[in-house]
C-alpha cells in the first residue's frame, strides 16, 4: 500500500499561534481561565487545553471575572465591549489573517460599498466580522443568493478565511450582473488554498481519502467536499479510532489530508492506524 | 412560417447619435469631410455617407484640412494631438459609453491599478483606450491569457462596451488568482447586454438564425458566435441578397436580429427576402 500524507495537513500559522498563546496563558496567568467558544474547531485539542484548566464558556454573559483569550476566529463587536466593561483581561489570539479580513470590511463599508461577505452565516469568524456593520451587509453562501440582493452602485466583497476560491470566483462572477463597480479583496487565507489544492491532487491519485479533523470545523468538511467531488471515496473522521477497516480493503492507493484545526498528534495517529489496518492486511 | 425579429436589433444610442452627427456635418460643413476609419462597422452605412461627401481616411496623416468627425468608437491619443496641431475642426461623436469605459481607465491608473481591457486588442475602441496609457496596461482577449500576466498587488478591470458579459465575468474571476484587490467598472454597454439575451432567447426557439451586420463588426460577429452556441443553423449576412433560400427550406420558426451597426433599412430589407422565400416555398 501507497500512503500519500498532504505536508499540507494539520495546523495553520493562525491556530499554531492561538494554541501558543493559550499554553502560554495557562502558564503566566492565574485562574479563572477561559476562552469564549472553543479555542479551535477541534474537540481533541480543546479536550487538552481544558487538562490546563483553560474552561470554554460560549457566551460573554458566563464570564465574570479573570482572563478570556479570543479565540482564532475572532470575537463580536458586542462580546468585546461586555469583556472591556467587566474588566476582565483579554488576550487576543485572533488570526492575523483574519484581522486583515476585519480591516478590509471596514475599509470598503467607509468608502461607501455595499459589503458582502462570501461565507457560511453561522461561522463565528464571519459572527465576528458582520458583527461591527450594523447596516448593508450580506453573508453570501452561494451565487444564487445574489439574485435577491442589490442591485448597487458599488458593492465590496471580501471572503471568509478559509472559503473555498471556487465559491468566491463564483460569487464575484455573478456580482457582476448586480452592480456597475464590484471591489474585491481576497482575503482567504493562502494556506487554505494551498492546503485544497494539495488535498484535490491528492484524491486524484488515490483509491480512497481521508480527511482528520474536527466534525464543528467549517475548512476542514469544506476539504472532504472538496475531495469527494474527485474521489467519492473520501471519508472524514476526527479521531484514529473512527477509521472503518473496510474502507481500505483492496486499496492500494490512500490519501491523507487534515483541516488546518487538527493537532499533529490526530494526523499522526491517524497515519499509524491506516498503516496497522493495512499491515493486518497484507 | 414563423419570423420572430429581435426587438433590439440594429443601431445602438452611441451609433445612432453617430450617424445624426455625420450628417448634420454633412448638411452644415463645407467639404472636405472626413471620417478617420469608418464611422461606424457597417459598409453599406459607410457608402451612404461617401454619397453625401464624407470621405472615409484610415490614417490622420491622410487629412491635412477641413473637418474630422470622430467615430463612435473613439479616437487614439497620437491622432487627437495630430489633429489639433493641424488645426482641423474635430466632431467628436466617440459614444457616450465608450468615453465613460475612457475615464474608469484613467481613474483606476491614478489610483495605481493595473489595467486590464477585456476585448480584442484590434478593436478600435481598445486601442484607443489603450493609447492614453504608456504603462501597465493589458489587453486581454481570453482568460487563459491572464496566466503570463501578473500577479499584482491591485488590478483594476474594465471591459470594451460591446464584449461578451460571460468574457468579462470569466477574466474578472481568473484574475482574483492572480492579485490581491481586484477592481471592476462594468462598462459593457448595457444595449449590448440586452441584445445578446434578446438572441439568444430567440436562437433557443427556432429552427434557423440569421444575423445581420457588417462583417467588420465585433459585435456582430459575436452575436453571431453566440446564437450559434444555441443554433448550429445560425447565419451571419451583411446584406439581404446574401439569404440563402436552402437555409430556410422546411424552417417552420426563423429568428432575426442584427448588430449595433446594422441600419434598420438593411433589417427591413432581409426581412422582406426571408418573407418572399418562404412566401414562394409554401
Amino acid at each position: 500500500m501507497k500512503l500519500i500524507i498532504a505536508k499540507s495537513a494539520g495546523f495553520c500559522f493562525g491556530v499554531q499561534r492561538a494554541m501558543e498563546m493559550a499554553l502560554d496563558a495557562a502558564k503566566r496567568y492565574p485562574l479563572p481561565l477561559y476562552t469564549l467558544g472553543p479555542l479551535i474547531h477541534n474537540p481533541q485539542a480543546v479536550e487538552y487545553l481544558e487538562g490546563l484548566g483553560i474552561k470554554v464558556k460560549e457566551q460573554m454573559e458566563d464570564i465574570s471575572r479573570g482572563t478570556v483569550i479570543l479565540r482564532s476566529h475572532g470575537v463580536s463587536f458586542k462580546d468585546l465591549e461586555k469583556a472591556k466593561k467587566k474588566g476582565i483581561k483579554i488576550i487576543d489570539a485572533t488570526c492575523p489573517i483574519v484581522k486583515r479580513a476585519h480591516f478590509f470590511a471596514k475599509f470598503l463599508r467607509r468608502h461607501g460599498y455595499a459589503l458582502l461577505i462570501v461565507g457560511d452565516a453561522d461561522h463565528p469568524e464571519v459572527e465576528a466580522i458582520r458583527s461591527y456593520h450594523d447596516r448593508e451587509v450580506e453573508v453570501v453562501e452561494t451565487p444564487e443568493t445574489l439574485k435577491r440582493l442589490g442591485p448597487w452602485k458599488k458593492v465590496g466583497i471580501i471572503a471568509q478565511t478559509t472559503q473555498s476560491f471556487d465559491l468566491f470566483k463564483e460569487v464575484v462572477a455573478a456580482s457582476l450582473s448586480r452592480a456597475k463597480e464590484v471591489r474585491v479583496f481576497n482575503t482567504i487565507c493562502d494556506a487554505t488554498t494551498v492546503r485544497q489544492k494539495e488535498a484535490v491532487e491528492i484524491a486524484k491519485k488515490v483509491e480512497c481519502m481521508i480527511v482528520a479533523g474536527g466534525y464543528n470545523s467549517g475548512n476542514t468538511q469544506r476539504l472532504a467536499g472538496i475531495c469527494r467531488e474527485k474521489q467519492p471515496r473520501t471519508y472524514h473522521i476526527e479521531i484514529a479510532q473512527e477509521l472503518n477497516p473496510k474502507w481500505l480493503v483492496k486499496k492500494g492507493r490512500v490519501g491523507l489530508t487534515a483541516g488546518a484545526s487538527t493537532p499533529s498528534w490526530i494526523i499522526k495517529e491517524v497515519e499509524r492506524e491506516i498503516k496497522r489496518i493495512k499491515g493486518r492486511e497484507d
